[in-house]
């Protein structure tokens, strides 16, 4: 059997539990995970999984031929032309098989999709979100080979792009660079917008680069992650070019520990709100408490942000071969910035750090 | 008053009309519209407007330094630390003000989170994105502005990955150049991953690039668009380096012409349904009527996809400072695909096209 079929196995066994007859899924990261294929990012397709196991996929017109010949599911459904039917053929699909109760992605799913679901299918929806991202947050080996291989292109990114800061480079300039790394190593593209937010842009937080060029005695964050079979990786870097003063410095330890701290604590069994605690403990105890506004990680894989997010008071466990990244980090205004970020796969009894590049000031 | 208080107003006449007491705004191109701040992309914000003219956003703990400091909107309130009273500043303005209606983005907004804002808010929900889809496609002298740069970016992106082509180069040398170009001319970004579908690529058609490297006998689509201060522009242009057989050309001349008969027809006053048709019937003549799987166009703006879709029987009209796509297109298997695709804006008594790059084949 097919890796992608035990995925649609498991899954509806999934919707057997629930009492569910059929999930219709929209959101594309939920779609690759069953189909493989990369599609279209412009045009909707819809899988549809039943509860005996069975995967249908129908796609746009124009995407019809390519699913076909690349898409290892024997049914493949093309939508009408026309938009005013466009759900007809899982109208007369769901007619057929007598579905009743239907799973549908409460948390991607359009309110407006939703309303077109619950008028044109006569089924009674009920969210099956939460077991599919339990589901996809424990990764194959097949899945940990790919997440492997974006954090390798991102380290390997990350390490040029360290070797090419210098004085008066432009904060785009690198992200740009960063981006012709991922292609050239073979990624899909970036899992966002890679982005370099140096002195000011660093500590307001600003997540996106600008034409600023780049000066020593500032505090430089470089966040970015590729894309590999669909896979993300997620990797930051605090870098500076010299001349920084203690204070800077002492964020960035202290941020660069917390870090460390935090990742020595995951392991099976332990639940994310914990990890979080522990980052966020040895911050505040530095005195930096009011300066970490955001959550120490989450959830890694076809989604850049994904089950589990790792933040303060969230009892989620975590379990082996999931992948999440660590990423505390300390913003002071007038001052800078400083977030070190590693992904971590979950193993049996403790945790592997998948992305490399050294974390020490540059 | 600038220019978004009075989108502010205009929206909450709008508002007004519809007996709505505020909208509750989440979708980030609705956002950017009223706070003309480029957001972090990673974090959620939420802006409401009153029936009375007011702007009120919230933003996250991380982003709330930088919107203070860029956003001209006097009233920035940060969400609180925690996750799970996320929307308490929400639920507190609300019931300060007695809101009874309100006004929420039903075609983008999860409807996970419309289960929260109708459990949490206590207020009737009802659909604004409609309003607010059709204030947005009437762009202002301001936006047109910078949509006429983003189409001037992307026509010189264009142009130079045209010089670059020759036998050998592969698509994502291409599409990797023309991000470099982007970023060169002030673009923010992409306003999608720009692709180069070549030989089988194109009829499939694949909308992403791959290392297939370009070979003389294969038709060339490539496709992208560039933001700028928010906006994007959207081009596509028929490529080949010779050697292509007459069956290729006469789909090229035939796409071609349906696309300048289109843009022909553009005028405030015709229904987009009708631009389609033209299009659709000019095709169909030729004997292609099969192989053109997709809508003619669509609004261009702050979303690279919006209101109007130029597709059949939409009755939606075209007015005076909408700016569309008019892209119609010929996927012949094993043969190849021609589409030609410009940003068009409506005058008030025809069209100006905003792109310029040459159309006729390479």
């Amino acid at each position: 059997m097919n890796l992608w079929q035990d995925r649609v196995n498991k899954f509806s066994l999934e919707l057997k539990k629930e009492g569910l007859d059929a999930a219709v899924l929209l959101n594309a990261a939920n779609i690759r995970y069953f189909t493989d294929l990369r599609m279209n990012p412009a045009a909707e397709s819809i899988a549809v999984i039943t509860s005996a196991g069975e995967i249908i996929y129908f796609v746009a017109p124009l995407d019809f031929k390519r699913a076909k010949l690349n898409c290892w599911i024997p049914e493949i459904i093309p939508f009408p032309e026309s938009v005013s039917n466009h759900l007809l053929p899982l109208t007369d699909f769901f007619k057929k098989r007598a579905i009743k109760r239907l799973g549908f992605e409460s948390d991607s799913i359009s309110h407006k999709y939703y309303c077109f679901l619950r008028d044109d299918l006569s089924a009674e929806l009920v969210s099956c979100s939460e077991g599919l991202v339990v589901l996809r947050s424990i990764k194959t080996p097949e899945e940990i080979d790919s997440i492997r291989k974006a954090a390798a292109i991102v380290d390997t990114a990350m390490q040029e792009c360290m070797m090419m800061l210098s004085e008066g480079i432009t904060e785009s300039k690198l992200t740009g660079y960063a981006r012709y790394v991922f292609e050239r190593e073979g990624a899909e593209g970036a899992a966002f917008d890679p982005f370099v937010a140096s002195g000011e842009n660093s500590w307001l937080p600003q997540r996106f680069p600008s034409n600023k060029r780049i000066m020593p005695g500032e505090m430089i964050l470089f966040d970015m992650g590729a894309v590999y079979n669909g896979y993300c990786s997620d990797l930051t870097r605090t870098m500076a070019i010299g001349g920084l003063n203690p204070e800077q410095m002492d964020i960035f330890e202290v941020a660069y520990a917390a870090q460390q701290k935090a990742i020595r604590a995951v392991k099976p069994g332990v639940s994310v709100g914990y990890i979080d605690e522990v980052a966020r403990d040895h911050i505040a105890q530095a005195g930096y408490g009011d300066c970490f506004p955001h959550i120490t990680g989450h959830g890694v894989g076809l989604s850049i942000h994904e089950y589990p997010i790792v933040s303060g008071g969230n009892d989620h466990i975590l379990c082996e071969n999931m992948v999440i990244t660590v990423e505390p980090g300390i913003y002071l205004e007038n001052v800078g910035a400083a977030r070190v970020e590693d992904m971590v796969l979950v193993t049996n009894d403790s945790c592997e750090v998948l992305t490399k590049t050294k974390r020490e000031l540059v």
